[in-house]
């Protein structure tokens, strides 16, 4: 039987995994209430960009799930640091919904292209004044690289990755990249937590982003759900393979107190 | 010095060559008309996909061209040929102006998306509808995947390709590709006129797509030309290197004739 290390601190993917579209998937509420009793810090990480932090937080807290600001993790607030740092300006290609995360940047300096998923705001005019950017020399920062997510309607919709592809492959260039799959995303969400890397687990219903991502950044337990975007087979189309597969998010959390025999 | 094989037939690519945005390249009339005095017959080729063929013949005869509807090669037609052999219906992410090359398709069958250069037809609903026709099986055909050409202000604006990487990402396919670079579009140029592959030149502005690509598909020379989109060192970027790169439409024509002694 394979053995699994025991977990002292969880990371939950939010779209799929806790939320359906608007909506709570089953099970999610009371799974983070007993991983929270339990005593296991808890992380909220997201690659969604069609909204603010703010309002991810809200979502989350009417939901029945209490989040705090800091446990929230989403691309945005990664990015913005990189800006200040670098003294770049980011050149939004966004959704609008989005743009309050990057109030506080600075206006001035050179310009860093930056692209989330934008939804219907991915116009030919606004790919085509990025892609103009980036020719003139600004790097592109990409807030993710999902090919696609469940939409509202149940069927699946083109996430950021693919429009980030294309600009990509128009300029010649390479994004770097903010949310998951990016390491240092996984790693800065599970330090704030004070959990080692091979204790703590990744709850994910991406085989790629979520689960293959975690384990390549060296968390130590991948769980995928079959809830989501998942689709019969997923995990045999990623590397690595996930720690293991399960139904949905109260699997998940059965199988983490499990590991710690709470 | 470098010897080139005697020219009996010659590809012209058109926008960047010929055509500027809507105007003529000085010297480009007078050009062709010189290779026709010469008795060599002459092709147009094209990836432009933001009009129909018709207005495309009509654009270069309205420009002092005397283009005949045969000589223009297109990729619509060899999509329209495909589908008609594999049965298809296509689901097309099309400019509106070149929808009419499709009139006759069928509208009954599986479905082939077909993606051209739609310019500000690319919304994002259409990618992703045109994303989960892909999911759904349909095959992806590809008018082209050049990377950006040079728009009427001037400045460089996507193209199709990078709309095909998007596509081909999200859904995990490969297009088949049908104009420029692919070898069955120069084949079938050369074709036309009885001129062996290793005797024909293409002169094209796009370094990778034009004259790469004819190269590869064993077209004897191919000439970069100066103008349109070309910008400096485009010809370090590729693989076969250009067989020759020279100012303009008027200097490749010069090049031509002389290999023939004319």
């Amino acid at each position: 039987m394979q053995s699994f290390p025991m977990i002292n601190g969880v990371l939950l993917d939010i779209s799929g995994v806790l939320l359906d579209g608007d909506a709570v998937v089953p099970g999610a509420v009371v799974s983070v209430e007993r991983l929270r009793f339990a005593g296991l810090p808890v992380r909220f990480l997201t690659n969604t960009t069609r909204q603010s932090k703010r309002k991810l937080v809200d979502q989350l807290r009417s939901c029945g799930i209490d989040a705090g600001v800091d446990e929230v993790f989403a691309p945005a607030a990664a990015a913005c640091a990189f800006l200040a740092e670098s003294g770049y300006a980011p050149h939004l290609l966004v959704h609008p919904a989005l743009e309050e995360d990057f109030a506080d940047c600075s206006r001035d300096g050179p310009t860093a292209v930056v692209i989330g998923d934008a939804g219907e705001a991915f116009t030919y005019q606004r790919m085509n004044s990025a892609f103009r950017a980036l020719r003139e020399g600004a790097p592109l920062l990409a807030l993710a690289r999902n090919r696609f997510f469940k939409d509202r309607d149940g069927g699946l919709s083109l996430d950021a990755g693919p429009f980030v592809e294309a600009l990509e492959y128009a300029a010649g260039t390479r994004a770097l990249l903010f949310g998951k799959p990016a390491a240092e995303f996984f790693v800065a969400a599970a330090g704030s937590m004070g959990s080692d890397l091979s204790a703590t687990a990744m709850v994910g219903d991406d085989a790629e982003s979520d689960v293959a991502g975690a384990l390549s950044a060296a968390i130590g337990t991948g769980i995928l759900v079959r809830t989501g975007k998942y689709r019969d087979g997923d995990e045999n189309h990623v590397t690595p393979k996930p720690s293991l597969v399960v139904k949905d998010i109260g699997a998940a959390s059965d199988f983490i107190l499990q590991s710690r025999g709470s």
